[in-house]
């Protein structure tokens, strides 16, 4: 049970974003514009950087949400999130990806962590200053999202195939148009 | 100097929310909704709950930045912020109010820390369900903002004038507003 009562009893940040209507709507714009947005990232590149986070903070909520739409864009049956989980340094991705990925880790741990020659290294690998940027947001963001959705104790979707349901319509249709499906997915 | 190259030298998140446009209007938009929107938490209890998040994560840039606007809204010259940061529990806050910066302290910490129990308290002291709710937002999003401005290492103003004359302007005008500034005030 939420530590607050819900408007309705669903899982995750869906049912934590009903409480404040005005927050929640800059609150799914900016998951719009930084994991759907323009950016020479790609979207699985973005998903990934906060499945890695929300597993950095423990979130379980948004690291199974954020892993199945990687497993989703993916098609590869969660292979990526699995290999990044057990190691990120053998995973299968470039080395400007795994430089990323671990200045987004330092920010979820301790951003003040986050070094010139993190950023540097990246660079070396073929970074832009605007990856760089958008990845300790991004990062930043899912700090933001995961305490939410933890410090509310929200509930999680009993069921994988829940997770997976969800996964695909927000791949699909994004942060923002998914919320008016709420009645309907939401109880399901 | 800031860890990449920013379009202008401008200090703390100010500078950085100029590198992806898209990304800050959603970012101010929060802000805007969260700390000046519609509450029954005043406008210095809740940049009282940013400025706590910001000492806890020891980000200098927001603990200063929002610490000014609670002197300049109390006209007390520092004094209910540094008593705050003394010392909580003998701060000259309502027993509501501790408890809910106890709840932002934990979110900012380890947000897996706040148990019902923390809640039950606060809204014995007479929190409702939407003041803790909207006290776990601010906590989270200033996590994000402190990540993101020690993230990519934003410089700080160089003096207390300048806090204080940006926390005037930020108190009266807003955090959508005060953008249009950036030119006339930025470089001074």
């Amino acid at each position: 049970m939420a530590h607050i009562e819900l408007p309705e009893d669903i899982p995750g940040i869906r049912g934590l974003l009903n409480v404040n209507p005005a927050a929640a709507i800059p609150m799914k714009q900016l998951a719009e514009v930084l994991l759907r947005g323009d950016s020479t990232l790609t979207q699985i590149e973005r998903e990934l950087i906060a499945t890695h986070v929300s597993r950095v903070n423990e979130c379980e909520f948004c690291a199974k949400s954020h892993g199945s739409i990687v497993s989703y864009l993916a098609a590869d049956d969660g292979a990526l999130v699995d290999a990044v989980r057990a190691d990120l340094i053998s995973a299968p991705l470039s080395p400007k990806m795994k430089l990323l990925l671990t200045i987004a880790e330092k920010v979820a741990r301790n951003a003040r962590l986050v070094e010139a020659e993190d950023v540097e290294a990246a660079k070396r690998e073929g970074a832009t200053d605007l990856e760089v940027h958008d990845t300790v947001l991004i990062a930043g963001a899912f700090c933001l999202y995961n305490k939410y959705v933890d410090g509310l104790g929200a509930i999680e979707w009993d069921s994988d195939e829940m997770y997976e349901k969800r996964a695909r319509m927000t791949a699909d249709e994004g942060y923002f148009s998914e919320m008016d499906y709420l009645d309907e997915m939401g109880r399901s």
